[in-house]
């Protein structure tokens, strides 16, 4: 940040009065500007046991694999962005269930909350942001090829709970992220 | 948003290619602004089937009955969030547990997650943003002092939790805030 969004001057950074961590400050018209963590929603979504996975088309991690998943937008709730983002990205009309994992990355400001998702119907249909969009049986699964640390975490949850017969919502923290900026 | 934060021109409104919602965009240097929802972290601590609430020294709400709660900042988890919250208004020393409330709240952008707490020692003492802190047990809450509607909803799932014998996280949307705009 460079400039005030409000009134356009120059920002400073500075801890403001009261508060104790740097922000960026507008001396002109007193603006104080935060920055927040940013939320990714997403869902493992199954059919009649098999999971959808999506290729990336789109940076980062073009290619490799994930459910569908993006950022909370402002007028949705956490479930509506999860299956907003299933209909994007696979064209799939997902009923939300439970939140299965919750994963905070600090170092880059992101909280991930995937949902369990069930098909309402079994079409689907490859977004802009997907090369291919496929079901995936436990052991078909493309380990080596999932595009990030949290996409392995939530199908890890989901087959460990499915064959324990309950799922319960999986918190953790990501502390090195392993694959680059991790923005989805 | 009136300036460019990166090179400071006049933005614009307009949906970006490739994107279907509007943005603020800047016609001189490509950038396009996104704003999302920001998470509100916070805690319901008890000690010895007490329930910790604070009373608002800070607008909106001052003098309402509040867990201790507020933004989540870049660079913590989740969790330590609501650790800092509850060190800063109410000075205790708080360990986190269960995910109990989860709260989307979409007419104003905003998340709430309120965790289970357990205090380490009993000593508490208000911030600069509390008027008084005080323990209640369920039959003291001041039900018709709570500053918002999340807090009402965190307690209640607390006590029909702890007296069922188990706690869940419980997800919900709020649609029309009740109590202004519910910024914490």
């Amino acid at each position: 940040m460079n400039y005030c969004s409000n009134c356009g001057s120059k920002v400073s950074r500075e801890i403001p009065e009261g508060d104790n961590r740097h922000r960026f400050v507008c001396a002109n018209c007193d603006e104080i500007h935060y920055h927040n963590p940013n939320i990714v929603v997403g869902c493992v979504t199954s059919w009649e046991g098999r999971v959808l996975l999506c290729r990336r088309a789109i940076e980062p991690r073009v290619g490799f694999w994930t459910m569908p998943s993006g950022y909370l937008e402002i007028g949705e709730s956490t479930e509506q962005g999860a299956a907003r983002e299933s209909a994007e990205e696979a064209g799939i009309d997902v009923q939300i269930g439970n939140l299965l994992s919750l994963v905070s990355i600090p170092q880059i400001g992101q909280i991930h909350m995937i949902y369990l998702g069930q098909l309402n119907t079994p079409e689907f249909l490859a977004g802009e942001e997907s090369l291919e969009v496929k079901f995936f049986s436990e052991n078909e699964i493309p380990w080596d090829d999932l595009a990030f640390p949290t996409v392995r975490l939530a199908l890890e949850h989901f087959f460990a709970d499915r064959s324990r017969g309950e799922f319960t919502l999986h918190s953790e923290v990501i502390r090195r992220p392993e694959t680059g900026s991790n923005k989805q």
